[in-house]
């Protein structure tokens, strides 16, 4: 039989990412996304899931409701106030499946086949096969210093049709490492208010600072309902588990939940315990500080090696949390060229062109990541680079 | 902010189903469809999850790939063949967030807005809806003795444009609790196959037999790739750990991966070694007769409760296995008003008209569920309905 695929799902290619972490089993992990293994908190885990099944198995294993476990969703809207500034009375927050599943319900909800989001270029690369998938138009707007540049994202907010929302990571921007500074955060949600269109504020990676100061979420200035906030527990606790949440206006949300509820019904109650009880019963600050130091070590460990060993060959801004350093290599280096040679040398790093809305735009840049290699497999791994730079 | 929602989402209506088991906190659930409290292996699931978070806490923990976790892929692939004959070596199966995200991924797949979607009249209300959110047109054949009206069936095939697929519920289907003779099966595959759609063979109930014989599946006739099998351990382990597969070609199974990776990136890996070690190292067959027993026992009071209380006043078939029974109240009788009623006196049961594609044509049926009420609870439920019933 031939198969008549959607518009949206027809348009996608497959992950570059994937491709190209498929074809290199055994190589140093550069290229991937993980959170390192000794920041989970096992131990908690292990008490939680045993107290949960032990006092409350039929809560666990039971049908849910699609908004979430009630506790949780009330101690996720403190949280987010307390916090982070987030969350008004017309606002609301649901528990989802993961930050990703935020994506999916915004487009279910807003985007018809031919609508137009706006990305900040580059993107995370999950976010733009969710769009395109969906038969959204992707525009991308260049991240400078400190943002997005705001002359482009007017001039693109003015110019193309049916905008529905822009899509942001504040917060150590996967893959580029930046964050949005406090003046772009106020610029961007007041041209969003001018031509009426959405923000989505991915915050997944808020939590991971490792120097600076913390910027307010654009969420925090928002008493129209313009901006959708998307938190996970990917990071902090386990991305394994899951879990995410999404604070938006309640009209917005409503209709998230519709979808959510056509979608999976409901975010597993196992996962949603373990994250409520982490919260409400286990010093989970003084995890979250044992996160950062391990990040902090392995984020320095890294920029550290490239110093060294590709100081001559490339350029990059050391970033001030996240999981990813965006560095671009210099003129006359044939960026695939460097990572394919790579990958046959043992290491794996992203093409940055996988981060574009226009994947076939040229490109300079590599996406690093130091949360997954172990420490040896980072200095080990970027001296590889040096030598396939000083090759090529 | 006014916000343009989504052609298929904004054409969405709140849940019938939603609506009354909001208003109806206290009744007696014979509206609901929970499986029932004692139907769940929970010292099976306690033994499994200490002994995964003790041995390999890093896997149940980390990020999975989107097919889901590879031993129970290839464990699940060999129990669907060996126990439904249903699989060939085109085939392919992945793990998804529990049987409705087939429902989701499929449409994400195949539905433009405005493609036609087949249902059995009447149908689940969670596939309508998630039908209903990507835009699509629903066109209902009616359900008769055995299986849809063929006649009815084909001329729609002939005459609506742009059908996608047929979506069914083979056993024990919910709402109706009636099963698709062999002869039907094998005419709606035909009819699929002649007119160029798919099927979506939805199959969440096929282990909760209580009497008759087992039919095959439509997907153990399709040796050209039309027919989407779905299925689930919602009923046979927990519906709270959200775990169900999709068996279909695999070009079909590529993207919905791809679609799936948008959605929720993987199916918690907790929830998937649940499933993975209640398979391979408990007693899972002892356990599903065991749960056979349980609805046994309740369909057989449900039902002679209603033969007692309520013969009068409306007829119905003894359904076979699933969980739901399904009543024609009497021409005469107000059926929402009856259903109201009975919600003001204590017990809920589901308005026939919320499975319908078009919820406000003429219903004179109702849905009851005996898994989730206590057999106390199905013994009152059923005596206040006969009150209820003689008081129109």
């Amino acid at each position: 039989m031939e198969y008549k695929f959607s518009e949206g799902i027809a348009s996608l290619k497959p992950s570059v990412i994937r491709e190209i972490l498929k074809s290199s089993g055994n190589t140093i992990p550069l290229a991937a996304g993980n959170p390192a293994p000794d920041a989970f908190p096992i131990d908690d885990v292990k008490k939680i899931v045993a107290d949960v099944l032990e006092n409350d198995p039929i809560l666990a294993l039971q049908y849910g409701i699609t908004e979430g476990y009630a506790p949780l969703v009330a101690e996720l809207t403190k949280l987010s106030k307390e916090h982070y500034g987030v969350g008004t009375d017309d606002d609301k927050l649901i528990v989802v499946s993961g930050a990703q599943q935020v994506m999916s319900l915004l487009c279910h909800c807003f985007i018809n086949s031919g609508d137009c989001i706006i990305c900040e270029e580059p993107a995370f690369i999950g976010a733009l096969n969710c769009f395109r998938s969906h038969g959204a138009k992707l525009v991308g707007v260049p991240l400078e210093e400190g943002g997005m540049n705001l002359e482009i994202l007017e001039e693109k907010l003015k110019t193309e049709k049916n905008v529905k929302f822009i899509y942001t990571i504040p917060n150590f921007q996967n893959p580029a490492g930046s964050t949005m500074s406090l003046e772009k955060r106020k610029a961007v949600y007041e041209l969003a208010k001018k031509y009426g269109v959405l923000i989505l504020e991915d915050n997944p990676y808020g939590d991971l600072r490792v120097s600076g100061q913390a910027v307010p979420a654009i969420k925090s200035f928002d008493d129209e309902g313009i901006v959708v906030y998307s938190g996970s527990f990917s990071k902090i606790v386990a991305p394994g588990i899951r879990v995410g949440f999404v604070l938006a206006n309640a009209e917005i949300v409503a209709k998230m939940t519709v979808a959510k509820q056509t979608q999976d019904v409901h975010t597993p109650m196992l996962s949603q315990l373990i994250v409520y009880k982490w919260l409400t019963e286990c010093d989970y600050k003084a995890h979250i500080a044992k996160i950062v130091d391990i990040y902090t070590r392995k984020l320095n460990l890294l920029c550290d090696c490239i110093d060294a060993e590709l100081s001559s060959f490339l350029t990059y801004q050391r970033p001030e949390g996240g999981l990813f350093v965006w560095a671009k290599l210099n003129d006359g280096i044939d960026m695939l060229g460097f990572c394919k040679k790579a990958s046959s040398a043992g290491v794996s790093v992203v093409p940055g062109n996988a981060f574009l809305a226009d994947g076939d735009a040229p490109c300079q840049y590599i996406r690093m990541n130091f949360s997954t290699p172990s420490d040896e497999g980072i200095i080990k791994g970027v001296k590889i680079l040096g030598e396939v730079a000083r090759s090529l």
